[in-house]
């Protein structure tokens, strides 16, 4: 069967030297944490009430390497049956082989399966009421994480780098605007309908509450007043990550362009050893622009999706990803990429794999 | 340069069977535990005093990580300057860019670099006196390392696994002897003059305290009893990353006896898919029987090392390893025997390595 198809945006010569690097080797780290931006009501789907949100990314990656939550016994779904993207995920990692680490920079919970500690446990503040991260966690983060890139990275790796937290698109938009991009109503959301309204309205409160005139010079101070856990670290594993000489794939949506405004501003080289791997969801959002914001941030940085579709599944909970729901998460586009480059395999192969998942999530036969 | 030359011992076919898949993919796991059998006295090279043996395992990892100890700012050598084996790794690891994770499964302090947190800080009992373990400790390490290892593991993956415990030889022949093999007099020692005598007044200690009659037909029972935080563990993730398709190199000792030990009564499939990589100093110790143990306890398990020697080496610490000193740990053996093979390093490359690490760590011209 044929291969299912990519679309490569933006550099593609970037794309072609990454690539043409080999993918023989590949490890994959999910970073999990926790942003109180979250439980700001209507900001965020993740979870069945806004306090629940701070829980999700334990849950995600206790369902992606057991097969199901341990902490608590939920089905990875929302109310309606609308999976975790961590489906997603799970399908590719157990299609692909790829082995991997899930990495805790800040989750609410400790999630109850082997996972690296970064940090200790600082939960994100609510930025429009206080600052994200108290004094000197940031580069904290960062170095501790970077440590952890230069112990996973090699010379001929890749490495996929992907995230859970909720909330993160509205403290990658703060962290982006912190560092003098426009990020406001370019960032993607889990709703169909983006609430870019509610996201600007914690930004301004989050820039008056600081009461300094943007952009800041100093990024681990515009982590500090504006960003969370999550995006600092994924920064920091990414410049290690490379330092060892490995390729990254960032595996997210417009939340991985706020990793690539932090490397920027570190100085940290990314052609030809930085792509950006998301879902179709994600690229054909009318309501976001992850395509402006890297051409702003880090031109020579492609962004890769594998294209394919779920409007003909046999359940309206995968069928809600099409309508605008979720769209990304839990690395699984970046996931999906490489295990079809790895692979080889057809969009048929990958969507049977996650059609039988969702059904034994769900317990219970296709609908139609 | 001619490759530095391997020595095979035991069954060479399955060695065989063991390269021949492949060795493009390696990623490599430190497992660190402490026993408090390490603070008796005369029973642990690796510390000053008994009481510092329990800080070992943390310092040794972040010197392998970070180039030296963080937790406190020492030079990772005996008073005499002789090294830690993490020097042999840290410079085996550099020189091939082995992707690499350290595993805390019991550690009596935390060691200040990323890592996975298996179990909840268990030192080991002293298990004349006491139990290793609390009641249902054993297998909630064997389970979580188990899925560590299901998540690093895969098909066309070779894990190697490393650790460093002191005490553990004595530990590893109570476990042993404790399910039905005769370990005593036969395990290794980092001291030159092996203690047998007290291992083994160890030991009877710890049968009479108990008071049940050998062999244990529960393995984790028998762990609970005569083990330690760390075997079980490594046997755990053996256990997952076999399941998962990987190939194990256990990069140890005779302590890695027992881990074949604790495997084999759960009845894991290790032909062609696991070998003890070692060290020469481990081979040819009169004191200590490595062949002798994997013949009993699991004959299909080829034991392997490089044919490497220090005597010639420019410092007296490095020279000292060829007097019966340290021997192994940190998953010396097996990480330059890997690092050989994938880099195809002659003798003179490692060696010069190694000197030049040492000379950085303790910061002098060579004495000769």
């Amino acid at each position: 069967m044929k291969r299912a198809p990519l679309v490569v945006l933006g550099e593609r010569s970037s794309w072609e030297r990454f690539v043409e690097r080999g993918l023989g080797k590949v490890v994959a780290a999910y970073f999990i944490a926790s942003t109180k931006v979250s439980t700001i009501p209507g900001m965020s789907l993740a979870g069945a009430t806004p306090e629940l949100t701070l829980y999700t990314p334990a849950l995600d990656v206790e369902y992606l390497v057991l097969g199901k939550p341990r902490r608590m016994n939920v089905v990875p779904t929302t109310p309606e049956g609308i999976p975790t993207p961590a489906l997603l995920t799970r399908v590719a990692l157990g299609l692909a082989k790829i082995p991997y680490v899930v990495v805790d920079c800040g989750s609410y919970v400790d999630p109850l399966i082997p996972h690296v500690d970064i940090g200790g446990r600082v939960v994100g503040g609510r930025i429009d009421v206080e600052d994200a991260l108290p004094e000197g966690a940031a580069p904290e983060l960062f170095e501790n994480s970077r440590t952890l890139g230069r112990m996973l990275g090699s010379e001929d790796l890749l490495l996929v780098l992907g995230e859970s937290m909720p909330g993160g698109t509205t403290t990658a938009m703060a962290i982006m605007e912190s560092l003098g991009y426009r990020a406001t109503g370019r960032v993607s959301s889990a709703f169909p309908r983006n609430p870019h309204e509610l996201k600007k309205a914690v930004l301004e409160k989050a820039v008056a509450r600081v009461g300094k005139s943007l952009p800041l010079r100093d990024v681990f101070e515009a982590v500090t007043h504006f960003g969370d856990p999550l995006h600092v670290s994924l920064a920091g594993f990414l410049a290690g990550a490379l330092e060892a000489g490995s390729r990254v794939l960032l595996a997210g949506g417009t939340q991985m362009c706020s990793v690539l405004a932090i490397a920027r501003s570190m100085e940290v080289d990314l052609r030809g050893r930085v792509a950006i791997g998301t879902t179709r969801w994600v690229v054909k959002d009318a309501s976001s622009d992850i395509l402006g914001l890297v051409r702003d941030i880090a031109p020579e940085v492609p962004v890769v999706y594998v294209d394919v579709e779920l409007s003909k599944a046999p359940y309206s909970g995968l069928r809600a990803y099409e309508e605008g729901f979720v769209k990304e998460g839990v690395g699984a586009g970046g996931t999906i990429l490489i295990s079809v480059l790895t692979r080889d395999l057809s969009e048929d192969e990958l969507l049977e794999a996650v059609y039988e998942e969702y059904g034994r999530i769900v317990g219970n036969g296709r609908e139609s």
